[in-house]
């Protein structure tokens, strides 16, 4: 993420100026809204263990005694964080790759902090590697990385299910997922 | 299915007036639509072994030797069959309910033909009963109902992977779908 400076005092103006004239907000509800990012912008930086977003250098779920400190899920945007958390009944802590290996726009490992990962995983604390990644042809191959990393550290990965999503109709689902769905379908157990 | 009788000739004349004045398509065309319509009406029965439509006394696929008798895929529509075979390279026999159970509406096991489809199970030559019915409430009390009967018979079954659909963003998924590919997540295997 890349984090810019605190705007100058007179680009905040325009800024408020702008606001204030396109939404009919009026000027001192711009300003609230100009300080409030100043201090945003000021504010916010990468939690020291997870890199999500964070207010303080620890973000509350890292910091949170009540969480399971031997499951860990990579994830490749804070906004699936949140979709996981508000999903799920997971209580293990996440790690947030802010983006995903793409050698051509020249985000490798270095990129997505994989090397502080490697680190965390060698310490032996951890005990399985969730990989959440997008099941998208950038997200797979990150996963492959990801589960090449835990094994070396003797770490277990493990991957969400995917194939049809509940409550679709056969009918109507792509056919990749149809395919893969088949392909790797479960033997029923009462 | 509900077949009706064919068209009396009166009815016939109303259709074809009706489609050629809205549809602008001529009294020659509408014509030629009754006709195919008519034929289709008349000829278009289930299939004796799958239940699925059929101009013949057995369907196509079923009637095929180059089909897998080993493996019977079990789909609510004939849509649901049109969309395996088309995405998948699945090489076995289907059997097509026509439905699914939903006893507030009258349709039970008999209705979807279930006596039939056990006395084959019983006959030994399938080996697999792969359900692939919709991922919704009603579906899923006729997967749990065919499980039941197939291994009463001897049969394995199995069923579609579910889960989070390919291409797709975690963020966009149903919270659902999240919850139960979070909870059946496998682990990774070279």
């Amino acid at each position: 993420m890349h984090i810019p400076a605190p705007l100058s005092a007179e680009v905040a103006e325009q800024v408020v100026v702008v606001l204030g004239a396109s939404s009919g907000i009026g000027r001192e509800s711009a300003l609230r809204l100009a300080e409030r990012l100043q201090a945003a912008m000021a504010g916010i930086r990468h939690c020291a263990q997870c890199r999500d977003f964070s207010e303080a250098e620890v973000c509350a779920i890292c910091a949170s005694p009540a969480r399971d400190r031997s499951v860990l899920c990579v994830v490749e945007t804070p906004a699936d964080r949140l979709a996981i958390e508000q999903a799920t009944g997971y209580r293990g802590l996440y790690y947030v790759l802010q983006g995903r290996l793409s050698p051509l726009d020249g985000i490798g490992p270095r990129e997505l902090g994989l090397d502080r990962l490697g680190q965390r995983l060698a310490e032996g604390e951890v005990h399985e590697l969730i990989v959440a990644t997008n099941p998208t042809v950038e997200g797979e191959a990150t996963a492959h990385y990801l589960a090449q990393l835990a094994r070396q550290k003797g770490v277990r990965p493990s991957r969400l299910a995917y194939g049809v999503p509940l409550g679709g109709e056969l009918e109507y689902v792509d056919r990749g997922t149809l395919s893969h769905a088949f392909g790797s379908r479960t033997e029923i157990n009462d």
